[in-house]
């Protein structure tokens, strides 16, 4: 073969590990959304059989010939940007990483990371950290040596990174968070001593859940959800999956006396899937072979779990709790929900959706405090990676981190530093990417308003075209095309900065809670 | 390796197949019931590519060897009832069919169904005979060459029917076809002549949908099918699918003025449902490994179609149609609908849903003409297979069995002999197992009904447990440890025979229309 006909039979190969990819993510979104429960061990016997058939067929040695073979082709890698030197890009990233862990530490993480859920759901449910403690320090060590594995230039912590957010290091998060942090706890203490507060009650209202449904369904059509190509379904935890090039599938929940729940996680979702519903799908014309199916491809993927965040956040937060976009929905809105809002002012219900106070848990936290509860656990993740923080130290460390930011302190573990399910699945690395994706949302967010804004305006009529249509020329129809960084630079013009992020939080609070 | 590992290995390798099997079963549910239709051809290489693992792993010549090791040992098939020599059997069964078609014959059906589907499409539009006619000569030549390669001793349709009745000959259905064509014939004759005919307006009183949803809810559960362990959904045709041991997926369909569409669609689906769910699922103790999960297997798989038909159409008719189970359930159905029925007595709602008339489409004739439909299709298949009949003939042969056995003719070929959609798709087999199922359904009632019964009188009381009960033990619990035939005399004491099925038909309908 030459490396060309190499290539062309690595692509065969990974459409066809992508194919068999989305079959089980068909079965994923199946046993959340419709499965009986009751089925759920045949289920999880059904993923584990296609988990080893994808990784077997991935790490297939061949598959290392076929990208090296096709490596050395000029007219395939030449140009960093042709549709085939970024598939190769990211195909040796991929295989390098899958073949680099010997057997026995991936089926020793599988088997520790297995029990220590069932160990850290019991353990929160005790309130009693010591439970999951050799769990977690049996997981570190793991999670060390599998860095060690995989390799790294300054620190064992960028290495894992590499699995959430491919090209990014610990020593930009240590410039990226610390200004962050710092100006993020100022605005916690002016917002927890303002005179002025939202009336939460509002929030608590009933919205009969039929009502809802339909609603939701025009938020996310009405920012550009193609239901066409798509779906809204309930389940436990909302999630977005994309299961092939005209189907995605978004999922929200229902609370009669929560509508803000529903509201914003359906703008969410619809926000990660408008990324994937614009994702190339088709080669262009300069791509040599123009109208070939490239869905399943790098060249046609999301660029990483930062870039994906971006563009929820982006429409939950930047553009769905914006005044401009409550403009035109409050109407709507009371219409939908007949007496139930009609004593409210826009700013009275706006004040109320972008309410803001410290608290313990991260999942139920704000735009201002979100990143607060991420710096922490960065802080603690980057330090026992580094071998400078012991496990048993970590209760101390959440504890003061807390009372620092936020000036409280958790009354149990359980609401504390054994809230978060991620690290008894040895996911170091994973939570940063929320906050690069608010600060990604807002500097995209400015970007596009100075180029084909300003956008407000347009919002208050309830045109969200412009801005999605910035986006996807901007950030999806790229792919892989670029690593996040390089991306952010390209479509902005700058590198990441929080500057764009924290003027927003200032424009936004500063005048709902007057500073 | 000795026999007993082969078999261990085979079994390992059988469970996996079936896994995989069952992960298709998910997609195609997925893509009748939820999927975005835009997604259809992504989804339809998703199949493909599991239709070829499937193949490849099943057609595996490894597999073959371990068929033939293990089935040198006697302690694995001395028994002819255990666990492993039915798996045996079975799996040797499947294995030579599946290897005796070549390559290049199986491509050339492929090709030659999927043009001749859309081609009949068209014709079925155009009225166009003569369009269909030569893929239908391409799919007959192809189909003859298919049962010269599986082999036959009488009659090449024979290898035809295994695919669908294992076991079953075309001798054995000449022998119970005729009398039973003869008797149908004359009761229609005596049906069309009464002076005695249904109110059929009734069937269209207005019914809310939801209403109908929550009434269906309740007859499914009422006859034992368990939601725990299943769902039902909506799709355009109605459905049963078996997606694991605790997943069955029934599908109903609902129209506002047409009730009878979706009660007894739930009832025949909810019949082939439970047989799925009281299949076998683990090992018994007296098969040396109890607890073990055998699902998948042939042990604990359905016997045929035929069979799985006579549950469904028990369900459906001899429960579903009878007078004691609208004694019980007419009240109900009063109140479900509240007002629509009130001024109907018991008799007349149940002439109603019994009524009967010839007509020219299959899926819409009812308990009497059914079956005379299928006589009719069966003839021309054996005669078309076995050379005597050819393709340009049959609609005449078809418009003369009409008239003989309906006294009405087609108007157009649309809705005569270009009605259906199977000989398209290349299946000539299908069709007598349709009537078959009738004919097990009314033999089994009558057995049950002899051991457990009187059942009229538990129906009336909403009890449908004792038959449920009969059924469970005398069929769905042998999974395919005897072949639908032997199956039949073990649970009814007697050879299959179109008695049972023409006296039930007799005694209702003769009742009815007064004959």
């Amino acid at each position: 073969m030459n490396p060309e006909q190499s290539y062309e039979e690595l692509l065969r190969r990974m459409k066809e590990i992508a194919v068999l990819g989305n079959t089980a993510g068909v079965l994923g979104w199946d046993q959340e959304v419709y499965m009986p429960a009751a089925n759920a061990p045949y289920r999880a016997e059904q993923l584990s059989l296609l988990a080893g058939m994808l990784h077997h067929k991935f790490t297939d040695p061949a598959v290392g010939d076929l990208i090296s073979q096709s490596e050395s082709s000029k007219a395939l890698t030449g140009d960093p940007l042709s549709d085939s030197a970024v598939n190769l890009r990211e195909w040796r990233h991929s295989y390098d990483r899958s073949t680099k862990l010997p057997q026995r530490l991936v089926e020793e993480m599988a088997r520790v990371t297995s029990n220590a859920q069932v160990e850290w759901v019991e353990a929160r449910k005790e309130n009693k950290f010591s439970r999951f403690q050799p769990w977690l320090e049996k997981i570190v060590a793991l999670t060390q040596e599998q860095a060690k594995c995989y390799g790294y230039k300054d620190h064992p912590y960028d290495a894992l990174l590499e699995d959430y957010e491919p090209g990014l290091t610990s020593a930009q998060l240590n410039q990226l968070f610390p200004p962050l942090k710092k100006s993020l706890a100022e605005m916690v203490t002016k917002i927890t001593s303002s005179k002025r507060q939202p009336d939460l009650s509002i929030l608590k209202r009933k919205c009969p859940v039929p009502a809802q449904v339909a609603f939701c369904r025009t938020l996310a059509e009405a920012i550009g959800f193609d239901f066409a190509k798509g779906r809204i379904d309930v389940s436990t935890h909302p999630f977005t999956t994309g299961l092939g090039p005209s189907d995605t599938r978004i999922t929200t929940r229902f609370e009669e006396t929560n509508f803000e729940n529903a509201f914003f996680s359906t703008l969410h979702e619809a926000g990660h899937g408008i990324y994937d519903q614009n994702l190339p799908a088709y080669a262009e014309a300069s791509a040599g072979r123009p109208g070939e199916s490239i869905y399943g491809t790098p060249r046609a993927s999301a660029v990483s779990l930062g870039i994906h965040e971006s563009q929820s956040r982006l429409w939950e937060n930047l553009v769905g709790r914006s005044l401009p976009f409550w403009k035109y929905f409050f109407p709507e809105l009371k219409k939908a929900f007949p007496g139930t809002f009609d004593d409210l002012s826009l700013e009275t219900f706006h004040f109320a959706i972008n309410h803001s106070a410290p608290s313990f848990i991260r999942t139920e936290s704000d735009e201002v405090t979100y990143n607060l509860h991420i710096c922490l656990r960065y802080d603690i993740e980057v330090n026992i990676i580094g071998g400078s923080l012991k496990a048993a130290d970590i209760p101390g460390v959440w504890n003061d981190s807390m009372k620092k930011y936020f000036g409280i302190v958790p009354p149990t573990d359980s609401v504390g530093c054994l809230q978060d399910v991620h690290w008894s699945h040895g996911s170091f690395g994973y939570f940063p990417t929320y906050t690069l994706g608010n600060l990604y949302s807002a500097q995209f967010f400015d970007a596009a308003n100075k180029e084909v804004g300003p956008l407000e305006g347009k919002f208050e009529k309830g045109d969200f075209k412009p801005l999605k249509k910035w986006l996807n020329e901007k950030i999806h129809s790229h792919g892989q095309q670029y690593r996040a960084n390089e991306l952010c630079k390209v479509a902005t013009g700058k590198e990441l900065s929080s500057e764009y992020f924290l003027n927003h939080l200032q424009k936004k609070f500063g005048g709902l809670y007057g500073f």
